[in-house]
């Protein structure tokens, strides 16, 4: 089995826009460790005290996945006992360490400004301190394959000096992310075959969009280990998709990564760590993406109901994602019978309510909407038509007011008045911006009668205008995600006042989570 | 050079989420053409009347990129003749027309519920009649790998029978995205060996995140008409994209895909394209991303100051990007220098301007505003900070109520107070939403002042959500195109009130219109 080695924690934290807390690294540990991760990267713990408190934590917390501490190489002109951030690896609590030295040349002399003999003796000396220490080293050749580009000799000799220093495991780093993926196949053959003994492991970026290629090209090459983060993210364009890397070793090239029945958790895993980094999976990311098993076109859906291989290349289930139909006026009959069996598993539907159901949607999409992406505002809707719908609340009435003093100051108010049964409220709020206040005074009301609403979180808010040809007059498409931290739903407001698709698509919501 | 061959339109409109109208279309059409995209499929002229429009528009439409028609081979048992959707195709008005025909034996009797032969009678009948129609004629071969994966001979067959016809080009397509790029580079190659006369093209989706470098990985292995989507748009994880697969190849392939000088264009017609499709391009999309060339770790930063070659694997501005040291902004003085002596042409412009204006540009983008297709929205922002704004207006308060009354009957209105001089007017109006409300307040109020307001029209009403953290409390920025008959201008607004948002456009747009 090839050992996957997570960096998410460590290299998600040089990316733009992302932070953790202390927490936030510990569920991540916990999510990645469920989903059978061989090595999982916290962090760095001589550089900050918060990775530091995390590695003291980690004492205490049971995983199957093996912690690993990174961190630099000693300094130059320094003995090893004398580098603080060496100590502090030695002392993480950690048995397996991963130092990172540099293996091309020109990085040595213009940006480590050192000797060539030095930075040899920093990774040597290094990886035997920490072997001392009773560590189990893994080595990182940072720029190997730039590296091997410019000077293949000095480069190799980096790699071979970490080896016989007793590092277990020899990474190869593309850390540029600029290597085409047959030269990195092509790499870490010669360096296999230079160096039967080691074993190799390969870390690769994305900057020009092939860091997955490259790690499929290095594993299929020989490398034993593989470097990679969930959802790609990283420092620049980020680091290889584990979401992607995984499922291709693993299904199409014969070479599994995760003990058997983990495959399947790799869509919910993805989703909730993406909740700690405050990211979104994007809709169209291979194998995990909400769109990634979705049909659209007519011609399409009738393939894959005939044969889902027809636009499948795999079993939406193998990676725990689900084939979506995205029912639209295109896409007809069948996919709103499929439809009905989902919402109604006891009933058997007749072709009078598909032809309603069909004849309905299709008024609603004249009006401009589209639910493909807001399932729940159609499962709303359809039980509506069905008679089935049971409103949790009414509302009365609703009044928003925004105003400015001077062009400063902008303060946006919200009032809503809503029942349940006999028993009536009404609520006032204020927000940044009237849909926000809305939303406020809304949540208000209703978590007087229902306290579960607290739990409900507004994941994502999209606006898009639908028809541009009256401008400001034009109609508006409202898209809410919502989450309560267990499953995420979907729902859409449509009219020409974004107010109004807001309110919609935001009551939808809350009734959708009441059902 | 190698051929790009652009199908966001077609395959965009397939995506989950997108749809365009026509005047997105052609602004498309404009943006990949100065782009210097050689072919642009511009939809499916059979399948809807919008497309039909649309061919119908560019028959007026000067491009130095050859527009393509793209639709189906005729259906089975029809013949070329009674097939409409040819019938659009070879009436199209374009030179060029793209057909598809299955390669896949399994898809032949099990989708399209056919004889096999029957199947490659369709694809040469079909590829024979648009010739004889006076096209050039390139034909897709749908589902190729998998084809030549099930049944080799008979997907060879299949491509023999289109170039045997006369099509011009044979492309083979990974339509369920699945292959691998060293299977794609092999099928590639060995198409060219049997069938040496005919020019293949490379058509990948990116199902399994690959689909970049399996484009890279045939056109190496000699595929000459490249296809992909801006962005990579498309259904399910959409197709190859063009932002990476175009620089991959020129800059580290040594395969030019573009004329001289026009890959530094790329990143901003991305982005431009972008708002046409109301998708925002990812921080980590490699190229063309503002995170790509971004440097955040104090030891990247530092190295790549030493030398930029430290960790950037191309200069940024060879796709058009910039570098950005996310602790301390050096780069953009250049680029200020050119906006301040295109604004003040006849003013030597001094090194105190543009340290304020990149000042100022930072608090702004800082803030979410980002003023790439906007940028007479800057040009007033930057009089301002130069103390060479004169406001032909200026507003002292507006206020907007909107209401529902039992949940029907939404009303929305605004009033605007505004001073011109000494002279004050307050105004009231209803519209169709506040911002609407708002818009037809503040043109009652300035069209008495200035009459030629009443010329301006709003072409455009975009929204976009730049920080979905926060949900409804999120910012969006708003983008107003407006229009007076002769020329068009483009103004911004950012503000985590949809309502502010827009009057900041919605002011800007008419303030740039009067001076």
């Amino acid at each position: 089995m090839l050992e996957i080695y997570d960096c998410t924690l460590r290299e998600g934290m040089q990316a733009e826009g992302i932070s953790f807390t202390l927490s936030d690294k510990l569920a991540v540990i916990k999510a990645l460790d469920s989903l059978g991760i061989a090595y999982i990267e916290a962090g760095t713990p001589g550089s900050n005290p918060k990775d530091e408190e995390l590695f003291h934590k980690l004492r205490d917390v049971e995983t199957a996945a093996q912690i690993v501490a990174f961190g630099a190489t000693r300094r130059k002109e320094l003995t090893c006992e004398e580098d603080e951030n060496l100590a502090a690896l030695a002392s993480a609590g950690t048995d397996v360490v991963a130092v990172y030295g540099k293996a091309w040349d020109k990085q040595v002399t213009e940006v480590l400004r050192t000797e060539l003999d030095e930075n040899i003796a920093m990774v040597r000396e290094s990886v035997a301190f920490l072997r001392e220490a009773g560590k189990r080293v893994f080595f990182d050749a940072e720029h190997y394959f730039d590296g091997a580009e410019s000077d293949p000799e000095y480069a190799f000799a980096v790699i071979e000096a970490a080896h016989a220093a007793g590092a277990e495991r020899v990474i190869l780093c593309d850390t540029n992310g600029g290597t085409l993926p047959h030269v990195v196949g092509e790499r870490v053959a010669a360096a296999k075959m230079r160096l039967p003994d080691a074993v190799f492991g390969i870390h690769c970026h994305n900057d020009a969009g092939l860091a997955a290629a490259s790690t499929i090209t290095a594993a299929i090459a020989g490398a034993a280990q593989i470097h990679g983060t969930l959802a790609g993210v990283g420092e620049r364009c980020g680091n290889a998709d584990l979401t992607c890397v995984i499922p291709d070793l693993q299904l199409k090239c014969g070479m599994p990564c995760l003990p058997d029945g983990r495959l399947e958790r790799i869509t919910p895993v993805a989703r909730k760590v993406a909740e700690y980094l405050n990211i979104k999976i994007p809709n169209r990311a291979p194998f995990i993406g909400k769109s990634a098993f979705a049909h659209k076109g007519g011609a399409h859906i009738d393939g894959v109901l005939k044969n889902s291989a027809a636009f499948e290349h795999i079993s939406p289930e193998a990676v725990g994602n689900k084939r979506r139909l995205l029912v639209s006026e295109l896409s007809g009959r069948a996919a709103v019978r499929r439809l009905l069996e989902r919402i109604l598993p006891d009933t058997p539907v007749s072709d009078d309510q598909v032809g309603a159901v069909l004849a309905e949607l299709k008024r609603l999409e004249a009006q401009g909407y589209q639910f493909e992406g807001a399932e729940e505002s159609l499962e709303l809707r359809v039980l509506a038509l069905l008679g089935l719908r049971k409103k949790p609340f009414e509302v009365d009435y609703f009044k928003i007011i925004g105003e400015t003093d001077r062009g400063e100051n902008y303060t946006a108010t919200a009032m809503v008045s809503l029942h349940v049964g006999d028993e009536r409220k009404i609520t006032a709020a204020e927000g940044m911006g009237p849909v926000n206040a809305l939303d406020n005074a809304l949540r208000r009301a209703l978590t007087a009668f229902y306290p579960c609403i607290s739990q409900v979180i507004l994941r994502d808010f999209k606006v898009r205008v639908i028809d541009n040809k009256d401008s400001t007059a034009a109609k508006v498409r409202v898209l809410i995600e919502s989450s309560d931290g267990v499953s995420t739903w979907t729902t859409v407001g449509v009219s020409a006042d974004v107010i109004e698709a807001s309110f919609i698509a935001l009551s939808d919501s809350l009734e959708y989570k009441l059902r």
